[in-house]
């Protein structure tokens, strides 16, 4: 069994990047510029978007945070969207999710300019990833084929499997996996909830893709000998015993399952970082844009 | 076995539009409005537009078709297009494929205005279907769902298997087909021309929907007893015994694979009378957005 190490590689990627800046304040450019808006304090959230300054420092890009209160209208964040749309100086921008249920998400994300939506969250960009076209491809799923990508997996004619369909995860892993292109090639099944016999469908996976947020959902009896499993579930589980009161679960049984697997990722330093790492190449791109 | 039969289908569908359209003109509103842009003298191609006006006279739409020949340049195409997006008078328009290979047709496709993308080909649309947001679904696999919503089979836990994964039907339908909806919620499988074990494939297929483009390429040792099985094919074949010298061969081998089918559509007044229909609700939807 290997490990997919996802913050060795997200290092890499973020070393490259660095390097990109450089050469472009180097040349008397301004560095690339993402702005996270972050509605109320959640906590997990308020981490994440931390999380991301922290990354946009260590590359070289500027970050602005907009802390805005939960109380905030609807018609007042989307006219915040609609200034950063207008901000020359941003490159790039996310809404960091969840935002409180006043506020209708779809609305939000529709109001963010497709240019600027290096989440890749948005009809066009989403419309752009199915038709192979250039766009920016959200976070997760990009994270997850530069992982397969830079360990040289083969995808071609394999069969990978899927679990859950979301909009952010599961539907454009699927899509992408099942592309002309490598990574990809790949025989895909997309299942989710309502499907029948997912043992046998999980054990029949050369490549396993769990996205469902169901702790250790995926057990040893489901894996098949060598295959290839990404867990992109992280669920935050009360534990006393860690300083931070929790730590965090994956969808997959990994202790048991590991044996099993030629690749596995694990639920901290695997498709997390190749997460955040993404968000960085997006908002590079929006840059060179311009 | 059943025939789904698309061509009674698709009558009961221009029926439901004609009434709707009688309605408007009663109140004194315009009647819907399509155009259709054929580029050269293809013969398919000027079947294809043919019908679509002889469909849009059916159900009371206004439709103009705009003739360009086979030499015009790319730009001229893009005023064109531009023109259109701009008539008030014209609320969808399709431009018929394939385009002379000079001209770029992802250009084409994305200079036209999303509201009036009744062929639902621009990235706008199909990230809206991704996401499961208000679109013009393409017209075949809003055939293909409709078809199967009509004839109220049961699509939910059972295994679809899609035969292609081309940007007009084997992707939409996949995404489709495992959406939490009805007809839907299936698990879905992605075949194509690098899937391994193809046969074998097939054979656990409860839904199995080919779009391959190779004749009567499925045959009945692929196909479970008791399958739904929607064949999407439709390659001409010559034929001097037919008055036109061809003929319309599907992807599945009819003859053999229908004894073994719960449902099955044949090559002609399947799944052609059911995309025709579509744009004909695309543009009534066209036209109720304003």
């Amino acid at each position: 069994m290997q490990l997919l190490d996802g913050k060795l590689c997200s290092e890499k990627i973020r070393k490259e990047i660095k390097k990109e800046v450089e050469a472009i304040v180097a040349k008397g450019g301004r560095p690339p510029h993402l702005a996270a808006v972050l509605v109320g304090n959640d906590g997990a959230s308020e981490n994440y978007v931390a999380f991301k300054v922290k990354d946009c420092a260590e590359v070289g890009f500027d970050s602005t945070t907009i802390r805005l209160k939960d109380t905030i209208s609807e018609q007042e964040l989307l006219n915040k969207i609609n200034e950063l749309n207008n901000d020359e100086k941003i490159d790039g921008f996310i809404v960091q999710l969840p935002i409180p249920k006043h506020i209708n998400e779809s609305n939000i994300i529709l109001a963010i300019d497709s240019k600027k939506d290096v989440d890749g969250f948005c009809p066009e960009n989403v419309g752009n990833l199915a038709l192979g076209l250039p766009t920016y491809i959200s976070a997760t799923p990009n994270g997850i084929m530069e992982l397969l990508r830079r360990y040289d997996i083969e995808t071609e004619g394999k069969h990978c499997v899927v679990l859950g369909r979301s909009n952010i995860v599961g539907t454009p892993i699927a899509v992408l996996m099942s592309r002309n292109s490598t990574p990809g090639n790949a025989t895909v099944t997309i299942a989710h909830s309502r499907t029948a016999n997912l043992k046998e469908l999980c054990l029949s996976a050369d490549i396993l893709i769990v996205a469902i947020g169901k702790t250790e959902f995926v057990t040893a009896d489901m894996v098949k000998g060598g295959a290839v499993v990404i867990d992109v579930g992280q669920t935050r589980v009360p534990d006393d015993s860690k300083k931070a009161g929790f730590r965090n679960v994956g969808d997959v049984d990994f202790e048991n399952v590991k044996e099993k697997c030629s690749y596995i990722t694990y639920v901290t330093g695997g498709v997390g970082p190749m997460t955040r790492a993404s968000l960085l190449q997006n908002t590079l791109k929006a840059y060179q844009r311009g």
